[in-house]
């Protein structure tokens, strides 16, 4: 009865949350659907996922699912926070840049930002902001915040999470980590989620599901119970909980319970490390002209930089946004569901829009 | 793979929602799924579910859809009152009692309260609130908030809330309606939505879809375009933007497009009148005693008195929630998926705790 | 050359804030005028400040010079509270009803309130609200607060206030006072301020000067350090902190030092015994008939029920207010430079208003 | 009775809000004082104010006086901006760096900041922040913010604020003023007030008493009434509204009605004029070495660089601030009671600590 409105063979390169439910999702919340079952996380899908995220995150990991990022994000940042708290980030981080100033309004949040080439902080880069604990007169920096895998598409290492978190630590600060991709940073870094959020001194971890193929759900996972409080209560009063919670659990429990989060991570890797291997192929050989690369490819994300010209043309056919439209910098996300002919499509665009013309060659 | 945690033929009569997913609901999920398409509500699907909802509640009505009914509440009164302003509800208002005092710490709101005893506002119960305008010390009463079906399980007819409409824009206030069961309020009343909605001025609605049967959704529903300003910011702002909003519209045209909106709250309501019959019946012929009843049942709940003692034996076996301790005063609510058999079981179950001896008799 | 535009020798009995500034308290600003001192709290007279304090409430407690008594309340209650708390007040409380919202938009706090008839709380009514704890759907119920003398000029005892700090201390909840009129409270008592504050078992206290002859200046006063944090962020952040804050602690200091705080309080109390006791008198004798009291005068103010029309009249010659204009009560306050002539004209004007024609009585 | 507890002789540069009240501003609030008046603005002080400010702004601006700056601007820019909105500012602006985070927390207001060297605005700048409007993801930028004089001590020309405010004009934003020290601009600039405001097309501004002579007082002034919107209530549920304001409406009265205003300002640049004139002598003449100066002297602040400790062995005898440690730049302040017996001794010092020794010339 209810229609199929959209053509479902259609994919782009705008967002991974443009893709839909990975099949096995769907099938958890068929699994965890009839009867009864206690509202608000008293469910047995919700206690068992403690012990999921325990599996990854280590014993003693609390677990708040929540509806989306930003609602992750900034109920994980107030759980950190006293009511004069800032919190350092990049300037390009999502909760400063595309939260529509939730981290403000809602949280009560300062942001203090620091601008970043690569949407990496270093502890250079936020010793800028850390100063002035006891001056009334300035927003207290008590929490750092870094998002892993960037939204510029770039990674932190191992050693690179730790040195800030005892970089933070030493300065008494927390340390927050948006995750909303940090399953394709575990793939791209090929070591457990572990290694480089509880091991590596993060505190509290906004763990992403739903760009990773979920419907929709998010969690609030505090690695360290000493750097959070009240969660329980945040998490309602911010509107972030749901009253069917069995199936935001559920969905996270078909994530990680397997190893469909590392599948599905891998894959959208490899679709961007395709794409960008075949493109750097092109301009290699002198293909295609006018293409160029302003970030490396080390999770799902490509940004590259071409004429505006080109760039519209293709996005005739195929879905994207420019990242920043001064620079003539577009960004390409590759999702679980990208298959090898999406990308390969692409490429035969780009290179159509791009081709050196044999006259221009000689 | 994902297995089934829980037993899907048990169910009890705590919350409508305890129950989960209407199996059409999913399967619009799984119809809207695949492909990629825009996210955060640039969607085939969305677009059309504003058709779908001028069906019901005229032209010209917009509709913006969120996670939750306190997203929904939240961000509708928001948008209808300026930062001085205040909302006039009945005190066992879910907006009141049930939202962990969102509305005061996101919206920024002062709710004025009155009591009720059903749970219904009347314009001399609204007047107890609505003075003071102009006066910089009180927050300035500007919305009146009904609900409907109210959380005592009563009903404002349509003529009431068209007196309720009539008085508060008579003095200058908006009317908003939170709608967290207006399905199960249409089928009793036996109207369209529209009749005690748009028509009967209300301006702004939350439209309930998760108590009905959906995996979760609810919309703001702005009936009259000139009482609410900003809801595309404010959703973002108040994180109840579903990135991949396309299931949520999908689910809500799930329940709207045909009756199954209707359907599934008729027999909520039939099941509540089942169980409220059965009982009386009992009570008259004195096949059982100390049972009472503290409201009228004219939707989908039942509210009880009977000894705690009963009723703590009754839940060992069949969930429900102490609406009033103090009073011995209990909540049984109906599910769209509540069965005749499980009324019949829990009528059983409640005639064995209370019947009547037969020494008793004599 | 700056011209006095108003009538200096023209004083109502509509609030004690319409009164001035004593002249001790215009001396100590000036002898606190001069030379540079360091902004913002770190000067001689703010230090000196805490001695004054500590010699009226006892040793360690910690003294927050603010602006205003709204800023004083909610800074204090947020000190207080986590995020998700919630402040137990009788409805008639100066923070449920003339602080236009801020408690609840401001500090984010949700406001249970109880009807109260004569302004004060009990045991037994904070019990309507102090329930709840744990459940994230209600706001947490963590402080009471009591405003001493209240806001319809009646008194807790010193006894009163201990049991319900024991009471709210037995449940896990904090005690503010707010004590806008506290000197009056003192006076009326007969006893020292510790009294029923520190002694009683107040956590927080409002403190309260400009009502009481400041030109402004209130004072968040810490009298359990165990029960509040962040108020030097909190001050400055809720834009209570004055730069110039040697002159606010230099009033405080005119008021507290000596004994100008009780002559004050003492007078104004005096005056209002006055005004109730010579309207008796004439009641009593049959010499004016239409008028009530509606509130027993236990500080400095008077209660009363008087037909509209007559209230109207004398308000064309003594400023006053309504209190309950549905119910004809009226509120007349005395200050610390109401005059004894001041009280027995507007006596005279009543019994002008109210007299008992010849023919009446006959 | 209430004792002198600092010395009144002693001054130093640290800020123009160490200095205390100017005599005429405390002879105006005795003149205020006595008998009764109207308290929260309905007074015949706060009334004739008005006319004041239509004098140097013109007619039709609306005036509403508050307790502090951090007040002004918040319930400014609260007036001027819908809930989701943003205001673009120097990174450098009082707002961002020294209230605590109150816009963001109190306002819910985000800043959205732009480096500049000079504290100073210009179209270039607001545009990289002015963009994403209809996106609800960004903050809409809908309010400029500029400083006049800037926190940096420098000033913008008339013709510098027009093309600001035809600028955000032009882009749909408002423009507000932080005029915190607008005497000193105008003393400097040598035009009316109205120049560079009302004329220039600022909306509203924050108009500063206290760093001019005040012993509190700041007001919000409404240049144009169609960009603001609720300050009656803002002012009081923002916590600035005093009950005795007509002491702050004297105050602002004495300083605007005559030229005290213009006198104190001109005073306190002619003061920083003077420091700096005499040290560029002195390092001109090679009487000195290791001083420069980072901003030029524009209104009454002074921006230096001198080796950290020279700096402090100056402070044991002179009040000032680092303004940035990592440069070794310091601020030194000039305010209306700055002799120039202060500055003669200053420079003193300072040629003192920075002499250059007669071996080191040779």
């Amino acid at each position: 009865m209810t229609e199929t409105l959209h053509d479902p063979s259609s994919r782009g390169f705008a967002s991974d949350n443009y893709a839909g439910v990975h099949p096995e999702v769907l099938e958890a919340i068929a699994s965890a659907n009839g009867g009864h079952q206690v509202s608000y996380g008293a469910d047995v899908y919700t206690a068992h996922l403690q012990d999921v995220f325990a599996t990854h995150f280590g014993e003693g990991v609390e677990v708040f699912p929540v509806f989306n990022g930003t609602g992750a994000n900034v109920t994980a940042l107030q759980s950190m926070l006293p009511r004069w708290g800032a919190v350092i980030s990049a300037s390009t981080a999502h909760i400063n840049v595309d939260e529509g100033g939730a981290p403000e309004r809602v949280g009560g949040i300062k942001l203090l930002t620091v601008p970043s080439p690569d949407g990496k902080l270093t502890p250079e880069l936020i010793d800028l902001e850390a100063w002035g604990w006891g001056d009334e007169h300035r927003a207290q920096p008590l929490v750092v915040s870094i998002t892993q895998s960037t939204e510029l598409g770039t990674l932190y290492s191992v050693e690179e999470v730790r040195a800030i978190a005892d970089h933070a630590h030493a300065r008494g600060m927390k340390l927050h980590m948006d995750g909303a991709r940090i399953a394709n940073a575990a793939a791209s870094l090929g070591v457990p989620m572990k290694d480089f959020t509880t091991d590596a001194g993060v505190d509290v971890l906004s763990f992403g599901g739903t760009k990773n193929g979920l419907l929709f759900g998010e969690a609030v996972v505090v690695l360290n119970p000493a750097a959070s409080d009240g969660l329980v209560f945040l998490r309602k009063l911010n509107m972030q909980l749901a009253s069917k919670l069995r199936f935001v659990s559920a969905q996270l429990i078909a994530l990680l319970e397997g190893d469909l989060w590392l599948r599905s991570a891998q894959h959208a890797n490899q679709m961007a490390a395709r794409l960008r291997g075949s493109l750097e192929q092109l301009v290699s050989t002198g293909a295609i002209s006018g293409l160029g690369f302003s970030q490396p490819t080390q999770a799902n994300a490509v940004f590259a930089v071409l004429p505006a010209d080109a760039a519209n043309r293709l996005r005739e056919r195929f879905h994207f946004y420019d990242w920043d439209a001064t620079k003539q910098e577009v960004r390409w996300m590759c999702a679980f569901d990208t298959t090898e002919a999406d990308v390969d499509a692409f490429v035969d665009g780009i290179r159509a829009e791009l081709a050196v013309r044999v006259e221009e060659r000689a």
